[in-house]
């Protein structure tokens, strides 16, 4: 058996080599494991590297062996766990927007993600370091994705030139969370994100 | 010692008598003790009627005596947390909706009512009969507020007479929700609820 000691591309920064080729399914049974636990409704701190090992069928010198304790372990579960947001079509602002809501549509209708975005809002004064690196691998990506588009349309002329880009991305955000949330069967209607988008272009008001 | 025997008034749906004099001070600890646990990320079904005793400095049985398990003495310590919406003032639908967003910004950035939209939010597929009453007590009433002020408003030409009501309550809660989780210091304006009711209203396009 050949030991290779690649460097793992990609989300995971916090991770190991994945060593020899049957880790690599061990390590998804991992991370597995783990947004399962946290799906389920595990706290952060409820979580421990036995009951993960236990779940996923190996033993915890075979987690020590990649992530130095449970932090890391998290980190980079919840880093595997946000899909990709599309890239900027350069077409209108709209079109863009409506895309990277539908990856928040879908992440809002995903309990593992759910989970994660309930304990990285929740947990921040317990746990203030962790929520932050939760943070950068996964929220502040997709809010520099966001603001980068509102600039753009601010810029183009497609968003109000004194548009409060804090609050605009609030309201996207906060708008498909509540709704998804909120509404039962509704929440999968794949016509929710553009329809949100278009709601809060137009405004409520007359 | 007398013993009156009054029926609770207020949102203490399941609440029996608070009997003695002295037990009402028992009464507000144990439910204090309760939000507390709560409010530290205590998940649902890790609170134990051992461990709030402890915390509240009375015996299990004087909380058995007034809630028969934990479940009954959770849906009433949320009922207390909830303040009160203003009643509607008959001026504009905008006044109104900024007059029910200022209690939404102070519930939300209430560590207690946060943990507990959490769990009513996250623990629904879990314990859907619970989440429910919690429901039913908490957040229904409200959304009713909130509701009959969007219809006002599309009667009285205020606001779009096409206007999605279930899309416009969770743009009007969620950019809140959302805002105050992660804007920081931000969260606290004192401006914030006009703010969001104005961006709502004027919408973000052209």
């Amino acid at each position: 058996m050949t030991t290779t000691d690649e460097t793992q591309a990609g989300g995971a920064g916090t991770a190991r080599s994945a060593g020899r080729p049957r880790s690599a399914k061990a390590e998804k049974a991992i991370i597995d494991a783990t947004l399962d636990m946290i799906g389920e409704g595990m706290g952060l701190f409820e979580l421990s590297i036995e009951a993960i090992a236990a779940r996923a069928g190996v033993g915890k010198t075979t987690i020590y062996r990649r992530w130095c304790n449970k932090e890391d372990l998290f980190v980079d579960a919840v880093a595997t766990l946000k899909s990709p947001f599309p890239p900027p079509t350069g077409g209108s602002v709209r079109d863009d927007l409506i895309a990277c809501m539908r990856v928040f549509q879908r992440d809002a209708n995903d309990a593992r993600s759910r989970c994660v975005m309930s304990i990285a809002m929740n947990e921040a004064e317990r746990h203030p370091r962790l929520v932050e690196r939760v943070s950068q691998a996964a929220i502040e990506p997709r809010k520099a994705v966001v603001t980068a588009l509102l600039r753009r349309g601010m810029a183009t002329g497609e968003l109000r030139p004194d548009l409060d880009v804090a609050l605009a991305m609030s309201s996207l955000v906060g708008t498909v969370m509540w709704y998804t949330r909120s509404q039962g069967e509704a929440a999968s209607a794949p016509d929710l994100a553009e329809r949100v988008v278009d709601h809060l272009l137009a405004g409520i008001g007359t």
